[in-house]
């Protein structure tokens, strides 16, 4: 298998799910700041330009898997011992509620600020953009912030299995990276983690993790880029 | 089971769902047009104000489910033999990629054009906005018709099972509907359905669809509302 990721960007998330779940891999850096996502090559395993890709060789060739929600279920299936998703049932549909809201509603609104252009030419109209999502985004985070709550109080009331509180359930996954990534990216644009403390808490929690501080150490990532303004 | 839909909106999706599937189901119409989904009683349901809404009661209690994506793997699930999503494996895979795409690209871009006023206050930007969402809306549109040209080959080549080409498999399914809804909306802001020729086929053959039509008929659908500029 092999993953293209960008250090940072959405791909953290099956990122984390390969690590996690023991597979050997193959992790590929795509400079998204040299428009590597953009050459011929690049183009030619996925046409959308976007990270992340998996590509999963087997006895019958390659295929190549985009999009975080298909990645996830794919190495749900291939890796069955991993517990990637939780198991049929309501916890599952749960799981996918959350990674679905967190791909087509609290992902996109971050893409307003940090890539305004993609939405209009006019620098004014970006900039009205911008503004607008952030108050979005912090309205995000905050519902991201009332899920951690909720998920350690239920832990703490004996409701959760394993030995700490993660969104993903038993253990840390997908829906915990993706928090973490959203957290991060918010302290990109002046955005206090401290603010939400029950996400923080879980961000800091999930780096301590040994195949998530691994992924971490290879992207390089800081956590908390929040710069408070001068006084 | 009840599903909360509002007519023509992506609630049409597990709407095709739940009556191709030969589900007994309670449909409720949300009028959004009176804003009943900013109700007490809506929010109470579904705080993100929102169609579509699945409540899943069972022995143990009711379950509300939202999010496309979750709905219909939910109903995968209850619906074992309606072959909701294809059979785990690679096609499953390709089934749940299409999906996302529709779910985090096409649907939001479609947001830009309908109510650029989610993404600023000021006039001047959400004009701006609109127009280039128009534009890459229609890219997409170009998109999800090479996806129907290649399974309408795919099928006279004998690849694909069943007795006509769907997005979805061997049946017609969630990525038929959603690909319907999306030629429909392009169709309500000046895009001519005639441009994408195989999608457009695809469309029709989706209404004719005994369980389909049976929705269309309950929204009370018009299948293309594009009207040519005056000359």
């Amino acid at each position: 298998m092999k993953l293209y990721y960008a250090p940072g960007a959405c791909s953290f998330v099956p990122h984390c799910v390969l690590e996690l779940a023991g597979a050997t891999f193959e992790p590929v850096l795509v400079k998204l700041h040299k428009g590597e996502q953009q050459t011929p090559d690049y183009l030619a395993l996925n046409p959308r330009g976007q990270v992340p890709v998996l590509v999963d060789t087997g006895p019958d060739g390659s295929d190549v898997i985009t999009q975080i929600t298909a990645i996830v279920q794919h190495l749900d299936v291939r890796f069955p011992e991993a517990g990637v998703l939780p198991p049929p049932g309501l916890a599952r549909t749960r799981f996918l509620e959350t990674l679905a809201w967190m791909n087509n509603t609290v992902h996109p609104t971050f893409t307003h600020i940090f890539m305004p252009q993609k939405f209009t030419d006019h620098p004014e109209a970006q900039q009205a953009i911008r503004t607008h999502a952030v108050g979005q985004y912090r309205t995000l985070l905050q519902e991201l912030e009332s899920l951690c709550t909720r998920a350690a109080a239920a832990h703490a009331a004996g409701a959760l299995p394993g030995a700490l509180p993660w969104l993903s359930g038993a253990h840390p996954g997908a829906l915990d990276a993706y928090a973490l990534t959203f957290m991060r990216w918010g302290s990109m644009v002046g955005i206090d983690p401290a603010q939400f403390p029950a996400l923080w808490a879980l961000a800091q929690r999930l780096v301590l993790v040994p195949a998530v501080a691994r992924v971490v150490e290879r992207e390089r990532l800081q956590l908390n880029l929040y710069k408070p303004a001068a006084a």
